[in-house]
């Protein structure tokens, strides 16, 4: 199934969603609409509110709230872009500059801080105040993820352990979110909701590993967006924890000297140590990875088989296989 | 009436306030407590919290709900001090160095993040959805406020009509929705939260122009944050509009070439063109401002006034008077 395929069954409701967020992004001030406007633009496939409507549609029934609370996912997922875009230093997302590159780094934080406060409003503006707290909860983990992540910067002993801890907060939290608020207001129960909870923890475990692959693999006219900054900012994802494991003791000294050296420049885009991309490929590293991604996509669809043969399984299961196959 | 004894009535009540913020600021990991730690030492007199009680108490009673909602308004303050500091490149705060001098800008732009976040969990869990989204909108608007501030940087045209009206929303919205929020939960009607949110609105855009008198009169010593940074950022406040305006031509054009001069070079603390401290005094925009600030602490007692005779009003008319004889 191709991603329009497994799509097609909430295309008109990610279209409802945009209608819905439409005249809440069109502010008094016509700078700030510019501003919005423009991170507008960073919004590819909407991957979160999708599946907060994939869960609705395979439940049987999407309502306001869905739509509501698909829209908080996305502007909150935005907000969080908007604020990394400035501590990776990232010049290029979705193919556009960067918001701070366009309208400075100051004007940007503060446009985070909007945007996270436009979602807020909107978690607010439901009848279970309970969900707009999960979903500030949802974003306070976000947030301790990414600075968990900061302060292993240059920390070449991280290891799998660790990086699965950033990763369970600062992405799986989000989707996991998103395939509870699908079930919740789909009219699942407990069951529902707790098994398509699992299924985007994994699916958001499984994307993370996904992008910290393409980020040392991928192409940057295909993605739209900077690439190499995690070695150059000094950030070990799985692939290099992994290589930095099998590399033989001499070796990996060299290699880590060399990775040190890249993280006292601190500039992003920096080439690392020699030879280390062919060493990726070389000692497993990369494979290993990838493995590991499908591991995640396989209980993401273990979480959604425990559901019996429920309508839209096969979307769902091609979103899960979606996150880890995608070169953008 | 000093400080202390108009707050009187309230000190119990700030003393609730920390204690239902103590346990709520104390997160698993230990890094993240250091960092809530060291923002915590930025809480001086709490003014907006003590704004929430004095407006209860006077109305007759004080709820869970005020102190709770008392809390997210110190964090949303918090929040904005925390991002500011790193926009304003300012070192020191409450005599502490700043967050992001010590944690680094990139983390302390999460910080502050979180902060928020914590902020709308806990403004999330009343029974009021509505207090929720009002406070949610109250926070937008000191991001625009700011946002207008910074685009106007460097901006010498810059006149009284926008210099207020970036003041009411980046300082006197979150004022003014203290008063409100004392009023309302306090047993008011609309008569009492109109009068005691425009009490609130009054009183912060006093307290910015004294605060922005102080950034350029203050003694850093006293304040224990540092001071002139306004001046160094090309940023325009009452003193300097009004001295501009009032300057005859040829010095009006002398000194904005050297404000202009001194925003391109960009460096927070710079010293100005030659002589415009004293063309502060001399010019009469000091006492210009001084008299301005006045006016709107008039206006907040008769906010009050407009009530009739309530219990704690000579309280809040020292409030009122508080925020602009402060040297500190």
């Amino acid at each position: 199934m191709t991603a329009a395929e497994f799509l097609e069954p909430v295309q008109a409701d990610l279209a409802a969603m945009e209608d819905f967020l439409a005249p809440e992004l069109r502010p008094q001030e016509r700078f700030l609409g510019e501003y919005l406007a423009h991170v507008s633009r960073y919004r590819g496939k909407r991957l979160r509110p999708a599946l907060v409507f994939l869960v609705a549609r395979s439940l049987g029934r999407v309502t306001p709230d869905h739509v509501r609370l698909a829209a908080v996912a996305e502007l909150l997922h935005t907000a969080t872009l908007v604020h990394d875009d400035i501590l990776d230093a990232a010049a290029i997302r979705r193919g556009n500059p960067t918001a701070h590159t366009v309208f400075g780094t100051e004007q940007t934080v503060l446009l985070g801080d909007y945007l996270f406060a436009r979602a807020y409003e909107l978690a607010c503006r439901g009848s279970e105040p309970e969900i707009a707290v999960f979903l500030a909860r949802t974003a306070q983990a976000i947030c301790v993820g990414e600075m968990l992540q900061i302060r292993n910067r240059g920390n070449l002993e991280i290891g799998e352990p660790d990086y699965f801890r950033i990763i369970e907060q600062k992405t799986a939290a989000l989707y996991a979110a998103c395939g509870f608020i699908g079930a919740h207001y789909g009219g699942g129960g407990p069951r529902e909701s707790g098994a398509f909870s699992e299924f985007g923890r994994n699916v958001g475990i499984a994307f993370q590993i996904a992008d910290d692959l393409l980020d040392l693999t991928g192409d940057e006219r295909v993605l739209g967006k900077t690439l190499g900054t995690d070695v150059g900012n000094g950030k070990l994802t799985l692939p290099l924890i992994r290589m930095l494991e099998v590399l033989p003791a001499g070796e990996r000294a060299r290699v880590r000297q060399g990775l040190l050296r890249n993280g006292h420049d601190g500039h992003a885009g920096h080439d690392g140590p020699p030879g280390w991309r062919a060493l990726l490929g070389s000692t497993g590293a990369l494979d290993y990875a990838h493995s590991r991604a499908g591991d995640f996509v396989a209980a993401a669809k273990r979480a959604v088989g425990s559901l019996g043969a429920i309508p839209l399984r096969e979307n769902l299961e091609a979103f899960a296989d979606f996150v880890i196959s995608r070169n953008a």
